[in-house]
């Protein structure tokens, strides 16, 4: 039995979707600048997927700019704002995702800008009263990048709240949604964000092509120089294939997202209760209040750590992963464990899901485990 | 009947490239950090992938780094060298693609480095005795990057002499080698070159994958920052269905390049002469004797020049280019264009072919023209 639980690293494409790429690969190839009828019929699919993403963020489609990766996003948002608005501090959380942490860490050094990091508390939550207190003191211009849901234990941020409080203190707020985006509503209009983030292969679309938000007052400095494709933000010729998969896969999530939410939790709340039962002294990380309906980040007793344990897991069939997204099956525990005080001696597996996912597959992760 | 000759713009993708990457969406999907089986799948077809590239470049798979267009390529190339090895001169030519042109002005800026800007004669050959002129006079560390062949008019430089010239005067040499990339031989050893840069879609693959060539001793500052992806040049999950796919278009356009070059060569040629008898007063830009052989640059006498005429080709079915790939149709005079100084009142056409192209296509192009 091969079980892939590890959707918060990637998730396999959606049928519909592997079927739109296909059939654009075979019928669509010009390119998008060109203004003949080869050309426009590429441009159209752009522009079609760019306001079926717009649509379901309630934002124009001028706000959106296509990308190749989550990663390229955040890169995007951080490197191209600083100079622009002439930023002087840039406050980020100490759970953010590497391509945020240490981007910042680049761009503090690069512009010689002040950065400044929020804690978290052991179940992962920020720590608003401090993010209050620090953007309270701030002189000057301020971005607050915050992700709305840690990719590895799952907890997140309320955007709205976040949001009211960069705009109290006057700061730009960005949020790396790449976790969240398709899996939640996101209403631009009703929450004060300059910047988000998504990217395909989390949503069920393929690898390689992501988006930003960005609100019409909030126009970046171009990320890529060249033919001014993009409106200039992301020069270079459009990945066409992939563009019109995302956006498909963006409308069947948020078609879905009800559905496969119910579907998931329910998945995610019975894998619970079963390890409850089966393996004593598990615990479990992050703010089960408050977090990712698709992640259980679990704490196994000292007993299950030994560095074969993923590599028993995945010798059994069952994909799941030790740390983050990048570095799945790490053993040594991640800035993010660290930041929550994770007890060294025992082994953090995290397991993720998508509407993929059955009952069945639990009750063999359990049967798995219950041999180990 | 619709014709396709501006395959200097973007090309059709290769069948088999189509049918691989619909198996690759179908089958893998895991994420290449990820260590579990799933995970492992996916790196191994990108490793694959990049020793394919490598193995025709007589390259080391270490040298290639994915990225997601050549415009990304060339953007990563320029902006994370010139700190690296403290340069403080870019010398480029006046007829490089916009995304090395205004690059180059962009990082001339940021960095406070000079910019020197070599000329082309009317044929568009780069005036290689100004380049040593220049690179002779200059003190401190260069860096050169000139195009292995324009976009738009197809005149080409020879490699071996221009790196022996850098060589010489210890200048770093970049080519941009996106219009010429498996279609012609490239060895990197038998050339002085410390980097390259390739995109799938001039070559049959999709849009929205690329690489740089960098040689061992002239690896780059990090592009884009976060989990270490690409030996950390360039973080971001991978694009893993279209790195398969530039892996197989790659090897095809390599093992076909003589039979499909010749097929080219048939058809550009017949064109040409029948250009020749049926359009009165038409000339060819470029040095006929030294170019792309996909490329044929047409200047058609004032009686044709007519914001009309493209948009009369697009309606007859026939599409083909203006000005470069990037602004195919435009109908003002490029800086291409410029630079060799073409007749303003005579209109620049390109042609330009892949193997999918036939003789009858040619015919009926010269049809259409002799309605006009």
């Amino acid at each position: 039995m091969n079980i892939y639980f590890d959707n918060a690293a990637t998730t396999p494409l959606d049928h519909e979707v592997i079927e739109l790429m296909y059939e654009t690969s075979k019928n669509i190839f010009g390119n998008p600048s060109s203004i003949h009828s080869f050309g426009r019929k590429s441009r159209a699919e752009i522009e079609k997927s760019r306001k079926t993403i717009a649509k379901y963020l309630n934002a124009s489609p001028l706000d959106i700019v296509f990308t190749s990766c989550g990663t390229e996003s955040n890169n995007m948002i951080l490197n191209c704002s600083i100079k622009r608005y002439d930023i002087q501090h840039l406050i980020i959380s100490e759970f953010e995702h590497k391509c945020v942490l240490d981007t910042a860490k680049v761009i503090a050094e690069k512009f010689a800008i002040q950065l400044h990091t929020i804690s978290v508390n052991e179940k992962g939550n920020v720590n608003l009263a401090e993010l209050e207190e620090v953007l309270s003191k701030l002189e000057g211009n301020k971005l607050v990048s915050i992700m709305h849901a840690n990719n590895e234990i799952g907890t997140m941020i309320d955007l709205k709240q976040v949001g009211d409080i960069c705009k109290k203190y006057d700061a730009k707020f960005h949020s790396d949604t790449v976790q969240t985006m398709a899996h939640f509503p996101i209403d631009v209009k009703a929450i004060n964000v300059n910047y988000l983030s998504g990217s395909a292969h989390k949503f069920h679309g393929p690898k390689g092509v992501g988006f930003v938000y960005m609100r019409g007052d909030s126009n970046l400095d171009a990320f890529i120089n060249g033919g001014g494709q993009e409106r200039s933000y992301r020069s270079g010729t459009e990945n066409l294939i992939s563009i019109v998969a995302i956006g498909k896969a963006f409308e069947l999530a948020n078609i879905n997202m009800e559905s496969r939410k119910d579907h998931i939790i329910e998945i995610k709340n019975y894998l619970e209760k079963r390890l409850i039962e089966e393996i004593e002294g598990i615990s479990f990380n992050g703010d089960p209040e408050n977090s990712l309906f698709t992640v259980l980040s679990c704490s196994f007793p000292p007993r299950y750590t030994s560095d074969m344990f993923l590599f028993n897991l995945d010798l059994s069939g069952i994909a799941c992963s030790g740390g983050s997204a990048c570095s799945s099956g790490a053993q040594k525990a991640s800035h993010v464990l660290k930041a929550i005080n994770h007890q060294e001696d025992r082994q953090t597996i995290r397991f993720s899901f998508s509407h993929f996912n059955t009952k069945k597959e639990a009750d063999y992760l359990i049967e798995v485990l219950k041999k180990m």
